[in-house]
């Protein structure tokens, strides 16, 4: 396996790839890799010869001083992970050799970011975006790999893709969970054993809103307001956010009738981590 | 020479000759070409083996569907123009083709878009990023070449490539001027005869500008007052701005110890043309 910390070296290793015609897959991370990138590593090598695995906590996207000085950093056993799991080469870029000067640029996509996350969290998906776009074009895969745990940072990088004409197939994959349903994350580490036991009950009150929507039941408003409850009455769980939207756009969903989102975001402690459960009732001609 | 109005066709073409090693050269064009753009195509041909004129009126750079409306538009010319000029390939997609849907996604540089024309055409440099973005990806081309008549453009994209690194150089080609130093320009054709007359007077005034800045003058406040009064005295020209900026951040200039832009845009009747001449100050060790 091979590190790069420099741009001009990891294009110069990238462009001897491509000479032989090999293709790229490219697996963007901010570190503390788990079980959750373990699935894009995976999916990104059924489908590429080289793999890059890019490791770089960005600071553009955290809104939150606190957050990003706290965010779990272990390079080394990141080394040995992606060696493990077969990874080509690691990206491992210093902040001044991404950001040489501010961005000046700016990229939004304004109809997706103002829900969810993206109204809790101001800038955060400018940042995803910019950086994402460098890791594009520093790496020019044929694919990138992005978790569906994050679902509107996905929205949000499918449409600029499609958008700005990237020549890069973006490919998701389903979110990887612990034995007891709560959904693989790097700020997982920083729950208290008191707050991970809470943090459990989140996925199966989404799941059970999953269920009752499945089953038939169609007050959207119903299914919120007793999700709502149901989350509230875990001892240490805050709520951000709790809602139900049109998977594609993330505007607030209002009738039964197309793929739909029942996304959370909640705090435990400090510690705000988000999950989401999806829900096809699209058509079969309009899927 | 090839001409392609499909994207996929494009690519599959230029697929071909990156294989074959050929270096590509984009000259991104609203049409209309004329001697200016023979500058970029030639400049473009000395550096690459392959060169793709992009022919295309892009509705969403601009802010007046009027000047969209009669916007110069003849491409059998233009193709006999490119053909006579060596162009390798010409790509001339429709509008569907290049917005199949709105692009939900924006591209601003605020710090260089509210000076000058951008503050005069709101949303014309957003459309400029958007289009320069999906050519840049359609095409990824090594070189890119664009005119020194549009400054502002020409800056924001610079500013654009470096923040996003795109793998792609920006060549910047000097403003092609009729024999009585009129920029060339699409738009000079909509002019009737006095106001071409009137509108040759515009480089006149902003070159005497320029002479005073080099001769040592450095009132830059005396010579932009001076430059305004000289332009407002020909019968058919009315200022929309008239500036001395820093020529990199398009801020107003404050001193006399740097690139400096003299930048002015006039309607000749209802026609808007655009012109600027540069000084550098910059001490050598900056430059």
């Amino acid at each position: 396996m091979r590190t790069f910390e420099k741009i001009c070296d990891l294009r110069a290793f990238l462009k001897s790839q491509k000479r032989s015609d090999l293709r790229i897959g490219l697996v963007p991370t901010l570190g503390a890799l788990h079980w959750g990138h373990a699935a894009l590593i995976k999916a990104a090598r059924r489908q590429n010869e080289t793999v890059v695995v890019s490791i770089f906590v960005n600071p553009t996207q955290f809104d939150d001083p606190e957050d990003f000085k706290t965010y779990p950093r272990d390079f080394q056993s990141d080394l040995a992970f992606c060696e493990r799991h077969g990874v080509t080469a690691v990206f491992h870029p210093s902040e001044a050799e991404m950001y040489p000067t501010p961005s000046k640029t700016r990229i939004s996509v304004p109809e997706l970011t103002r829900h969810l996350c993206g109204a809790k969290r101001p800038g955060h998906f400018e940042g995803v975006a910019i950086l994402v776009s460098k890791l594009f074009h520093i790496v020019q895969p044929d694919c990138a790999y992005f978790g569906e745990k994050d679902a509107q940072q996905l929205a949000i990088i499918r449409r600029i893709t499609r958008d700005l004409r990237f020549p890069i197939t973006i490919v998701s994959v389903p979110t990887v969970r612990e034995t007891d349903g709560l959904a693989m994350s790097s700020r997982n580490a920083l729950l208290n054993p008191e707050q991970r036991r809470a943090a459990a009950a989140l996925n199966r009150h989404l799941q059970n809103a999953q269920q009752l929507l499945k089953s038939g039941e169609n007050g959207l408003e119903k299914i919120k307001t007793q999700l709502i409850q149901r989350i509230q009455s875990e001892s240490a769980a805050e709520i951000d956010y709790v809602e139900i939207v049109d998977a594609e756009t993330l505007q607030p969903a209002t009738a039964v009738d197309r793929a739909l989102l029942i996304a959370a975001a909640v705090y435990f402690g400090g510690v705000r981590l988000i999950d989401n459960f999806s829900c096809n009732f699209a058509k079969k001609d309009e899927s």
